[in-house]
């Protein structure tokens, strides 16, 4: 037996918005940050759990005082135990009787906990020696809804026909597992379509991705409508009629707004409309993808739990569904979303980019591709070739497609020289005249 | 002129759970506490704003902590400018572009804007040397308006519109402002209700509520089915027929579980069922409510912000609106609250207890009162007898009804001595022996 030795935190902050990498409408100066969190343990076999939440610079600390504050719930515990019912604790640290009264659910304290439970998976993972994506694949039908906690989706999905979910998916797995190590899963990027980046800097990324052998990309749009006509005909005059185009508004309307904007943006041939309003609006979502089908609305990033996931396929809101590696409360909710998702027959497409979250959603992705989706149909994770040199096994893209992990762990650890150089504010990236 | 001298932080709590006093069935053990702000100026009147997000214990830190990541966006600051412009501040915090990630517009980050947001309003009404309600009261519609944000809500509820609403109103205001000042404003009592007391302490607590002047109790439910039938049976057989008896689950169930336990208490005439499941989970408030009609659900204590309620008051989730005065980002949020519940003529019964509820809601009901709504008819608002000690304008209730306030402020500002003596974990209160 071993126990819970330390649980460290620490604020990294890479300064990418001083290159306008990452700027969209409601976020024009990013600096891709990790409220980061290392879970070491007293084994001999030195292995450590590493995990993050996903921000994007000032608040950073206050994402990081939130998993500190987790801490006495799980220092000095039994490790195996721990592992062996990870759908346990993770009911009990959402259901913290004090600590939910933060969200409940939502928000800080949830993705702190996300934070807290994916880092136990990657310390699973690596003592397994295998990739989460396998871990999660080899589990029985049974042992993943274990790991699911059904309170409020029992009226829309419960235990019993999740079962029967996963257990249609149970022919073909071993198939589609060696499908992925040879063809890898598809992605698409967003790296031409910041919106910071000129008219020359969009057409020439635009056609380096399509050399590089991506079929779809993504264009932030909704500050300015000239200027998103401009850029999308340009863009699609780049690519050719054969690459998909998606657009991002990043939440910057009202769904009358939304309708409008996007109806003068119609004749581009969207592949998605990505949060058009607020992630919130649950009827605002349905409203507007009625109103602009057959264009399909796309959300998730921002979706604060698997009750809101749950609304949105309910009533059309989403028509794409795009889960977040440290949105919600770690791996665990996010397997009930890709539930959700397949009982409504709704494909998952990751929200990726920032710092780690490729490296980390593609885990759950390949995961669903083998044992609850059963599909790379319309699947596609997002690619932003941002920051991955600072992971120890970052994410490999090849002719437009991630390959299959095949290191251990979840994919969300830092290097460690990275962790120093970038920590906030004493790290030597910022004191240094930054 | 004047500047923002000071963002001073506390972090306070009250171990009230050593007297099982809140406890409900998601909340067995809480610690009133309080993530407390005090921001000072320059100015010779030495006038401060005093602001807290309620919190029920752990967690209370990160909480502190998201206030305190406000402060560089605040402080040094024209104090004047400020108070001018308080609709200005709330979106220059709310939307601030990277704060922003950690909600958006929920849970940690968005409860701290609204404690630093209070406070202003709290500076500003002991400027004024008026009570909050007043202060709000003597507004004109176009000043009102001009403090909400009605981004995401104008698909149901524009500024053209919410003007209207509040012109309607304006005529009788000074008659409404005289009827608060002689009768007050109604109050309900939860003291009776909570889970953790016996038979007995409940039946002595109901009669004292009616002895009292009360005309309506709650109980918190949901943990046991007989329990709930015999605490309700019990209190009715106390209060008569005359009073009414609302019940609270504080968010226990999921959709069937709800429906199928409150039938089963129906036969006690239940005022309203108030957090039946998720406070999230829009579409089942509207699946229950359809249910158990004419039986009325209230939700609003966990209801993040103003889209939420926009949705649940969209689909009939709510027939009751609670409010709360540091769930949502402060005093212009909870504007654009009562605004919606006014244009869908939804009664608001604010949410209150914790530390310090009832001393600031009280001003918004009243402020509903003279400016939004306009009635009493159907209104109260929650009082619960703990901790209004360490107030220095402790809430009046006098005979079942809420006395208007006529200290200048917000009501939110705690005795120096107590916020000594309960700061944690340093506080004499905690260190000695706790």
């Amino acid at each position: 037996m071993s126990i819970i030795a330390a649980i460290e935190t620490s604020d990294l902050r890479f300064a990418t918005s001083r290159f306008l990498d990452g700027s969209d409408a409601m976020n024009p100066d990013p600096d891709y940050s990790a409220a980061y969190v290392t879970v070491r343990t007293d084994a001999a076999d030195e292995l450590e759990g590493h995990g993050f939440v996903f921000t994007i610079g000032r608040g950073n600390d206050v994402q990081v005082a939130a998993i500190d504050a987790l801490r006495p719930l799980v220092l000095g515990r039994d490790v195996e135990a721990m592992i062996a019912d990870l759908g346990g604790l993770w009911r009990e640290l959402v259901h913290d009787s004090q600590l939910r009264w933060l969200g409940p659910e939502k928000g800080v304290m949830h993705m702190a906990i996300g934070a807290v439970v994916n880092a136990m998976w990657d310390l699973r993972a690596k003592r397994e020696g295998k990739p989460l994506w396998q871990v999660l694949a080899e589990l029985s039908p049974a042992e993943i809804v274990d790991l699911v906690d059904f309170r409020y989706l029992t009226d829309v999905l419960d235990r019993t026909e999740a079962l029967r979910l996963l257990e249609r998916m149970s022919d073909g797995r071993a198939e589609r597992m060696a499908n992925l190590r040879t063809q890898g899963f598809p992605a698409y990027t967003t790296t031409p379509g910041w919106l910071g980046y000129d008219d020359q800097k969009l057409a020439r990324l635009a056609g380096e991705a399509v050399e590089d052998g991506f079929t779809l990309i993504k264009l932030k749009v909704g500050a300015d409508l000239d200027d998103d006509r401009r850029r999308l005909a340009l863009a699609r005059d780049v690519v050719g009629p054969d690459i998909r185009i998606a657009i991002d508004a990043n939440q910057r309307w009202g769904v009358d707004d939304a309708v409008r904007w996007i109806k003068e943006l119609a004749e581009f041939d969207l592949a998605w409309v990505e949060e058009p309003t607020s992630p919130d609006d649950i009827l605002g979502h349905a409203a507007i993808a009625e109103r602009i089908a057959p264009i399909r609305v796309a959300t998730g990033e921002h979706v604060a739990n698997r009750v809101m996931f749950k609304q949105l396929l309910q009533v059309g809101g989403t028509q794409v569904v795009q889960i977040d590696a440290t949105r919600v409360a770690g791996v665990n909710e996010n397997i009930a979303i890709l539930l959700l998702a397949a009982k409504f027959g709704v494909p998952v497409c990751p929200h990726a980019g920032g710092v780690g979250l490729c490296e980390v959603v593609q885990h759950l992705a390949m995961f669903d591709y083998v044992a609850v989706g059963g599909s790379m149909a319309g699947r596609t994770i997002e690619h932003v070739d941002h920051l991955h040199e600072h992971f120890t096994t970052p994410v490999r893209v090849d002719r437009g497609r991630y390959v299959a992990p095949s290191e251990p762990g979840s994919g969300a650890q830092i290097i460690a020289s990275s962790r120093d150089s970038f920590r906030f504010p004493d790290g030597p990236e910022w004191s240094n005249g930054s």
